[in-house]
């Protein structure tokens, strides 16, 4: 059997994935721009810690960054194109998951 | 905006992709049952780590471990039907790298 090697950007795309809370953010940007107390809400992630990955997102251009210049400003996060190229991941994760994975069990 | 939460099996998949190594051994194996050794070279992983490895996802319930009662035993790791229900995933990864992940930076 002839060996392969594996590519390095499918490589780099697992890396980035894999990082705690990613996918989750991604998945819940899915569903439309949020303020960062939304997103926060939604996913029971530490302030701290989802400011650090949405500027990692941010640099990745995964996420983007928009401020809408009302009275207050608002701040709101989206999906890049690259970000929302990731839905098809963040569904067939979901479909798997539902499918195969017990809800109590490990 | 209503808050939902994650869906805790969602959350399940995620935690077991996120493990260093285990979508690649998975996407590995979508190529066919195959040795060890053939597993390790492919993907350049640590006899050690690999062998850990292949024991969680059996234990998961995505890999199978098939005695080839040949002499001397060949012994070939294999994905269950819940293993190769993981493809629609790691084709999607795949797809996006090749469309979005640059190759040297980051």
């Amino acid at each position: 059997m002839e060996m392969e090697t594996i590519c390095p950007k499918f490589e780099k795309a697992l890396e980035l994935l894999s990082k705690r809370w990613t996918a989750l953010i991604i998945y819940q940007l899915l569903k439309g721009p949020q303020r960062f107390n939304e997103i926060q809400q939604a996913i029971g992630i530490s302030g701290k810690v989802l400011s650090e990955r949405l500027k990692q997102l941010e640099q990745q251009q995964i996420v983007q960054r928009n401020i809408i210049p009302e009275t207050p400003v608002i701040i709101k996060y989206a999906l890049t194109e690259k970000g929302k190229a990731m839905e098809p991941i963040l569904l067939s994760i979901e479909h798997w998951s539902q499918q195969w994975v017990e809800a109590e069990t490990n």
